[in-house]
Order: structure tokens, then C-alpha cells, then sequence
């Protein structure tokens, strides 16, 4: 059943909605679902940022009715059908597990999203990448910054890629990139943020004693471990967690949280607001 | 900031939301909050049922208009008004905890209620409802049901009930007390529904050995133990847990998700569908 | 590090604990955890039955010694090396997302056991087990029960399967399988037990409305669905999921709960109880 | 069923277990419980703390002989007899949630413990201490601490207070009254520690845009904040909660971690190690 999304945000108005479910009403096309949310400053409603996203049945002239009723209103707007596949780059390391719990949703056809590439700076993972016929490409790192990247968004550009997934990829990307595929990228961070920015968290969670370990992905921003959090989640520890158990714990929640996130990226529920923070529809 | 809040189901059509947006806008009420959600019989979008909740700015005239509106489309709905708060009778028996958590909460003004009256066939708790100022009515079991019920349906009319919590009132009401509140009366049921229907949950859960026990907060109905399931929650338990332990941490689930489930109600958030399941835009 | 594992039980004696540990400590081995749990019938103490896990270094003659120690007491027990992985045979039909994690995990290492062979009905999945060199084993059902669960012990025995693991394995097992390999096979039921039993789970799920779904991980026993539960989980869900969102988001938490029962018995960490329950010293 | 409990920890040495359950043993007295932990600094079982909990029947002289025995060994100790109740002063000051909740708790039975006073710097509560019979201590703050506390000192000492818990009491304490009831004072800290620390944290993680928040009980020692974590939960949140219903649901959370964790201390579950961390037996 193919249908348009649109994800739309402005300064809250008197008569948004009405207005555009009008337009769709209009084109014969059914309203499968709506969201709204209004974010208010300071519990007025004055001052109110509104978020939409709808989900309607294609009909004919629908979509440039309302892409013409959106421009005319001010209203930013990101339109998709649905039947258009996001193309993914997975981007891994050494490491497996995320990598492979993705790959294999994707693969089961559980989001509407497809791996058109693998790219690691290590080798560990080609074998899986082959396994289900995807193209793969090592990068090596320990190179001028600058030439990786290009390599990167060489590889990024050729594959069209919509979306960059950092699965446990262990390179600190560089603003070029970052501001090349702004909101696009997407990296799985293996603490609860904002607890234990930086290396070796588990490490320091197991230091501090704490009684839950987390996992937070997020979309990646200039501002290492800051950028917009789009889902977490933690598990239950207790003294008899060393930390090499607590990285394996970690392994777990890091998978799901990841393929969770990416799942609603894909799905087009997530809107980025003004105040680095997400907005999930979900 | 007192709204209105609009709670809607009809079959599903073109342009009901256009409808009804336009009819808000029109009078020049801003629209804070849209929920919305089809739900198809078989995948397929020609027969969906679809339900509404609109949260908007109070404004001359826009309720008249929105009812005749409503009316004129044939669409079943509820208008409420957000500086009304639900009249609620908490009904108990012996044991206190499901009782004192939803009091406490709606003391501490944390959902648009009020405890108008208790009713308990005990008095053992009597002496919190004292406290806080609340009428307290004595109404013992051990008598014909229809004596009691008449006397149970006299209070609550005198106090203009809107809902009835049965917060372990362990006496099974009539048809006659469940028509008369039809979807008015909340209960909590002790275990995850629908696993171990019936007396003594904790022991057969205990003697299945499961790793989780629950707890189930449902609408009210003829058939006991199956009415329409408002909020469910778990804990996780393990082996050292022998039946008392359950019960104790029974009662922790059983008040908090108990409490939840009015929560939703009073602030109009639930719908209960002709499939006896309940939507509950949270 | 090497080291013993001991599981025990026995009736509640006055100086098991005593005993055992000395004969442990007489060997110059040091004990590295002990987990102790008696359960009692009816809150008396006189009734209880003991559970005992111990895990103590490796030491000359400490294995022989504790032998003859348990065998002169009557004491129930089993002793094992650490050093000694256990052998799993892999069980999967044509759904590959509980087949696949523990197939990963093990691969990194996460549990002391090995995939020693896949055995499927389909050969949906071969290559995942062709890829990490695993043997396959395509065994067709639709034959002859006593023909195919022939195949199905001969090669569990060539490889000396200490473990069969129904990994969303399609088919009903004879009573002959499940007595060969009393206590050593273990499925994953795609529902929080004791709820919806039987098939089409999910579907029955969302028709009743709850607000979590789970998975139920148990050894088989000759009745369906009524073998001792090693795991459980849940998660939550709302009224926009539907049957095939469920089947989704079962897969998930069918994945992880498979996967830890299998990891606390490969670490000797369950005993079943007379009771047809699990101690799970976790 | 009176018993004794046994909270022990040393150095890990070789027969530690042996001796002391053959101390029990030969007192006739039977062991009902033992929990057992070593930590290893580097996954090395050279220089481990061994930590350990014994249950067991009150016999004629097991105590005595048990507790000559721990001193000829140089083992640190607590003995408790189960029968004693645990003798809690409550702190509160304006906001009733976690107070309520403990006090009610405590007054089900639900630990092994009893309110003797209740300390606040406000009279907000002093009718819920009231119905119950509780003595209530108004101790206003705003005047020299050292005043406030020498107050609070003489009302512990005269109740023979064994734990103070802080049930969101709004005063700093003086490095005198921690160093008095050195790990006998219980916290709960508004958010997941380390995340968020000190004032605001409902609006810091609004701001950070997190999807759960929680709370954490910790022992209070001098550094803010920086004590031993005894019990931390979580709880969902999304966009559109704001600030205030992030204080709300935040209001949940902290009144059961806080009751748990004082559930768990006055059980004789918990050691504090060396590390700043906590054992919890649970």
C-alpha cells in the first residue's frame, strides 16, 4: 500500500492543520495517520514550535498541491513516498555486533531501508558483507584524514547513499563529512549519555558502581557525544558484572538501541528540532 | 490554560480531520494537540475505524459549532472541558497500598481528579481518608448484594460520580452496578492478564515458576477478568521469591500501574474500541 | 582460569555447606562463588531442599575427593570443567533471528559452548552456517517422525551434542527426542507464558489487547509448552502495532531470551527443580 | 522464624566459607541462606575481597562461638538478629511522594524495619506522621547548622535511630552528622547518577532531550552526590513530556528506588566496599 509521508515543522499557527489536511482531503487521498506535537517555550502557548507528520494515500496531483501550499505558507517540509527504499552505508570496525543486528533487520526486510554498502577500516567483517551479496570496502585509517574521507564520500556519492550508520566504527569523523551528510549519520554511543562521555565507560560505570548500564544513539554533530539523542536504553547490573561482562552486556543493548533508532530514521518518524533534541514519532 | 479536549471515532473517511480542524480553526482556537490512529480490520485501508482526540484553546463559540458539526457527520464523540475535574469514588477493602497510591497522587494534584467519596466494606482504612478530609462511607458485605449495590449507586449519585476505582475492592459487582457505570468503573487485577485468570495469581504463578509477575488495570465488564486492558506492567522476580515475596511485590506493580490507568482516564486519553480494546493516546 | 563448576542438591542437612567447602578447601582450592538457595514448602524450615552451585580452582585430586564426598553423602551432583565447552546442535526452520543471534554470540565468544552443527528442515539458512564453517545438515520434515528423528540422533550423537537448541525449529518432537536428551534441549516460546498457549500467539495478543508482548524460553518436556522456564521477557507495545508489527517485535525479544537461557545453562548456572521450575543462579 | 544474619569480608583466603559454616554446623544450627562474592582487582584470583552473608537458626551459643572465631581470624563482621527491627528517623521537608512511600511500606510490614520519628524542616507532613502515631519533630532549617543539627542529633540519639533516611530532605548536611551516622544516612538523588548532577536535573535532561530518566539511592557520605550507589531505576519518557511531567513521573521513581534501597539495608543485604561501591545481596 504505497503512500506519501511528510514530516513539516513551522512557528504554531491558528489553522496548519486544517490547512493541510485540506489540501490531501481535496486530492481524493486518505489520511492514514497524523502526529502533532507543539513544543511551547515556557508553558505558553504563545510562543509554540509545531511539528507534523502525516502519512496519506498517493493520488493523482496530491504531492504537488501540497509541496505548492507548503512553499506558499512557509512551512518547512520533507515529503517521501514510501515505496522509495532508504539507502544505507554501514560503517563498521573490528567489532560485530551491531553491524550484524542491523544488517540482518534490514535484511529481513523489517524496516523500509536497504545496506547498499559496507565500508570498514579493518577487514574483520568482509565475510558477512559478501555472505548476503553486499558490496564491501576497506578504508584503512592510520592515513591523512583527508584522503579517507575523500575515499568515503567517494564510495557515499557513487552508492547515494541517504544514510551513514557508524555500527561500532571507531574513527572520529571530521566536519567535512559530518557537515557533507548533516542529520544523515547516525552512531551508537556505548554509554547512557550524558553518563560517561568519552572512552572507556564501562570502565567508569563500573568504578562508580552504578546499578544500570545504557546505550545511546544519536545523530553525529561536530560536538563529539552531543549531537540530537534519538533512543536509549539500559540493563540491570549487579556487583557480579567485571568489566569485561559489562562489554558484553553492552554488546546487547548497543545492538538493539542502534537498529531501534535506525529503524525510526528509516520509517522518516524523527524530526531534529532547533534544540538539538529529537522529536520520535513513534 | 483551560482547552477543551475531543475525544472522536467514526468510520473511516476522507476528510473527517480536515472536518473538524477547519470547524476549530474557524473560530479562532489554535489547536494544541492532534491524536489520531485507523485501525484496519485486515491490512487493507477501505475499512478502517478511526479515532481522535483534539486538545484546543477554549474560544466564543466553538463548541456549539464543533457538536452541531460532529452531529451533522454522524461522528460519535465527547467534548470535554480541561477545567472540569472527574469526581472519582475510590472503592477498597482490607489492604491499603493501591488505595493510598492513587489518593496521594491525586492529592498531590498530579491528574485532573478528585477523590470525592470512599466506600469500603471495611473500615480498617477509614482513618486516611479522615485524614485528608474525604467522606468515608462504611458498606458492608455480607448482605444481599442488592442492598449493598443500592446503597453503593445512592452515594455515588449523590456525589455526581464520574468513575468508580475498585482499588482491591474484592467484592464482585452486579450487572446491575456494572450497567449503571458502564465504562466508568476501573479495576485492578492482579496479574498479567490473561495469564492466571481467576483467585490466587501468586501462588499459580509461583507453582509455574515464571521470571515476571504483573499486574493489569482494565475497564470493568460483565465477563470478570476480561474487560478491556487500559495498562499492564511487570517486575522481574527469581527463584528467591517464595509466594508472600510475590504478594509483596504485587502490591508495589498493582499501585503503580493501577494509578497510571486512571491517570489516562481522567485526563481523557483512552478510547475503548467494539473490539473491547482500548486506544490510549499516552 | 580453570576452574570447577559444581551443582548440587540434596535434602536441607544441617552442615552440607560445611562439608562440601571443606573437602574443597582440604585441597588447597580456593572457592571462587558459591551460590546457596533452600526451598521450602510452606515457610517451615524442616522441609527444605537445597541448591548449591560452587565454583572452586582446579587442584590435585580435589575432583576425585569431592566425588567420593558427595557419593557417600546421597548428595545429587554434577561436576564440571570450565575448560570444557559445551557442544550446542542448532535447530532452525526457516526464520533465521533467533538461529542468528546465538549463532553470533557464541561466535565472539560469549558463552562457553560451540555451534558443533546445524540442523534444519529448510535450507533457508545454510549459508549463514556455510559462512562461519559450521556443518548443515538439511533433515526434511514431512516424512516419517521415527525416520527423521532417527537422522536427528545420529547426528547429534556423532558430534557428542551436549545441547539441542530449538532455535524457532517448526516441529513437534516425539517423546523418544525428549527422553534421549532429557533436560538438554531448549526452545523459545513466542509468548510470555502461561499466556497464549498454543499457536498464532500474537495474533491472540493483539485481539485481547495487551499492552506487552513477551518470550518464554524453557527446556522440553512431553508437554507443549509446559517445560520448566529458564527466561522471560517482555515489551511494551501500544495500540499502533499491529499482528505483523507484533511478529516483529517478537522476533526481537524471542532473540534475547532464547539466547540468554541458553547462556546461563551453558554456564552451568540452572538446575530444574522437582517442582518443574528453574533455580537460575544469575 | 528467628535467625541470625551474618554480613562478613576479608581478604579471599582459602578455607574462609569452610570455617565459618563448620562454626554454624557444630552449633546445630542449620544454614538457611548464603551469599558469597569475591572481586578481583584484574581478573586475578591472587588479590581478591572476599564479601559474604549467612543465614542462619538461632542455636545456643552459635553467636558467641561465631563471633570468637571471626576475631580470631581478623575478619570484619556485623552480626544482626533477625527479630530486631531497624530503627528509622525520616527526613522530609515539603514534598510528601517518597516519604509517603516508605512510611507506608513500613507500616504493611514490608521490611524488617519501624519509623520511631520523623524529622523535617517543615510542617507540611507532620499530619500523615500524625494518623499514624508517629512522632513528628519540626526542625526548622534557616538558622546556624550547627544548631539545626545538633537538634537532629539529640532527637536520633534519643530514639536510638540505627538509619536516617532522606526522603527528600532539602538540606545539605555538615561533614559532622555524616561522620556520626557514617553509612547510616540513605539518599535519593533526582536523576541517573552520574548524569546530571546537582541542582535542576529534570530540567538539564529536558534540555538534553534524554528518552528516560531515573533516579538513584546512594549512602551519603562528605562529596556531594559521589556515595556508594545502592539502587538506580529508569523510567521512559518522550518528547512530549515537559518539565513538569518530567518532575512528576520523576516523583514515581524516586519513591520506589528509595524504598527498595532502604528495603534492602534494613534486610542486611548491603556491604559498602573499599571501592566505594556496594554488595547488594538481593
Amino acid at each position: 500500500m504505497d503512500k506519501y509521508i511528510l514530516l513539516a515543522q513551522c512557528k504554531d499557527q491558528l489553522n496548519v492543520t486544517a490547512y493541510i489536511s485540506s489540501i490531501i482531503s481535496n486530492h481524493q487521498s486518505n489520511i492514514l495517520h497524523i502526529d502533532h506535537f507543539t513544543e511551547y517555550e515556557k508553558d505558553s502557548s504563545d510562543e509554540g514550535e509545531l511539528y507534523l507528520r502525516f502519512e496519506f494515500d498517493k493520488a493523482p496531483d496530491v504531492k504537488e498541491a501540497l509541496e505548492a501550499g507548503l512553499h506558499e505558507r512557509g512551512i518547512t517540509y520533507r515529503l517521501y513516498d514510501s515505496a522509495e527504499k532508504m539507502k544505507i552505508a554501514l560503517f563498521v570496525s573490528k567489532e560485530d555486533h551491531a553491524f550484524n543486528e542491523l544488517l540482518l533487520r534490514v535484511e529481513r526486510g523489517e524496516m523500509p531501508a536497504e545496506i547498499v554498502c559496507v565500508v570498514s577500516n579493518h577487514e574483520t567483517n568482509k565475510h558477512f558483507a559478501d555472505n548476503l551479496g553486499i558490496p564491501f570496502y576497506h578504508v584503512p585509517s592510520g592515513r591523512d584524514k583527508d584522503i579517507v574521507e575523500t575515499e568515503i564520500i567517494e564510495i557515499c556519492e557513487k552508492y547515494e547513499v541517504d544514510l551513514i550508520v557508524l555500527a561500532k566504527y571507531m574513527q572520529i569523523l571530521t566536519s567535512r563529512l559530518v557537515t557533507r551528510y548533516k542529520n544523515q549519520i547516525i552512531n551508537i554511543h556505548h554509554s547512557f549519555l550524558p553518563s560517561f562521555i568519552g572512552a572507556n565507560p564501562y570502565k567508569k560505570a563500573w568504578e562508580r558502581g552504578v546499578k544500570l548500564v545504557g546505550a545511546t544513539s544519536h545523530y553525529v554533530t561536530e560536538d563529539l557525544d552531543e549531537g540530537p539523542i534519538i533512543e536509549q536504553d539500559v540493563i540491570r547490573i549487579n556487583h557480579r558484572y567485571n568489566v569485561k561482562d559489562l562489554r558484553k552486556i553492552g554488546r546487547h543493548i548497543e545492538s538493539t538501541v542502534l537498529a531501534q533508532a535506525v529503524e525510526y530514521h528509516t520509517e522518516h518518524k524523527v524530526i531534529i528540532t532547533e534544540g538539538n533534541k529529537t522529536i520520535v514519532f513513534n
